[in-house]
């Protein structure tokens, strides 16, 4: 018998965040058994969705937080990622992520973050439809399917995907990593 | 003496634009004699600034506006130029804008529409932080300065930068376009 270790999940927020595709994965990644971590500009901050239908309160600032101690980061969409990417300690965080080969989910908007951090050159991905040029330009295939899974990337477009996204997902943390 | 004639400038518009940048440029461009032109997805649709200042109406829906009706465009930044690149008429308007030699005033977000468009390659741009990658994964070459004027098309970078936004905006029409 495997008895697989629980994840410790960086979920990467700012204002504006599109609620669902923070709230429907994270309470899914809980019931999974899994440990999530707001990261975020300023510990103690209060981020709001952009549908003003959820408030979070960032539990590590990324200046103090270190890719070593999560297993896994949660990118969530909405103007959120364009937010945090203005941030170099951000751009910072998301890339050495990308780098470790831990896992990382990304939703909707959230693929800007991994542009600005220079990490999508020919990886296979997808995202909202409105940043499908900047995913292109950014040396990226860009594939137009509700879940794309390309290494230790696993992205979809908007938050009719939630479902397969969180599967696809869970998948990949019981895989370990 | 040469009398002047006056332009009709096009503003393109949706939820969420950065409210200053759409507010103070049009009283300027008013003041100046010159008539504006509200265009958007949907012609009598109620938009609103992200700072919620202020509301304004669309008056030409993009999918009855022709480039031919207009003298110049200006694009407001905030997150109305990401919602607004999700439809191919407000990209193709833009583009048609770009490729007819008259005027465009970009701030802010605004390059995302002229990226989707895919009008920057070889151009001399400016835009918001957050972007900058995206512009010169764009082809462009990006400048940060508070106002650039490359052929028909000024840009500046955030609401910091207006003043100087509508001093060259205003020389440009001035000249004729």
């Amino acid at each position: 018998m495997v008895v697989m270790g629980l994840a410790k999940i960086a979920v990467i927020l700012e204002d504006w965040f599109e609620d669902v595709e923070c709230t429907e994965p994270a309470a899914a990644f809980k019931e999974a058994g899994h440990d999530l971590v707001l990261v975020g500009l300023q510990a103690g901050k209060v981020v709001s969705g952009k549908r003003h239908t959820v408030q979070a309160t960032i539990e590590r600032s990324l200046e103090m937080a270190s890719v070593d101690e999560f297993d896994a980061l949660l990118i969530p969409g909405g103007y959120s990622p364009d937010r945090l990417r203005a941030h170099d300690v951000a751009v910072r965080f998301v890339k050495e992520f990308i780098d470790s080969g831990k896992p990382v989910f990304s939703i909707c908007h959230a693929p800007q973050l991994l542009i600005t951090a220079d990490v999508l050159r020919d990886r296979k991905v997808t995202g909202y439809t409105s940043i499908i040029q900047d995913i292109k330009n950014a040396g990226a295939e860009f594939i137009d399917a509700e879940v794309v899974v390309d290494g230790n990337l696993v992205s979809s477009r908007n938050p009719g995907d939630i479902p397969v996204f969180i599967r696809e997902s869970l998948r990949l943390l019981d895989e370990g990593g």
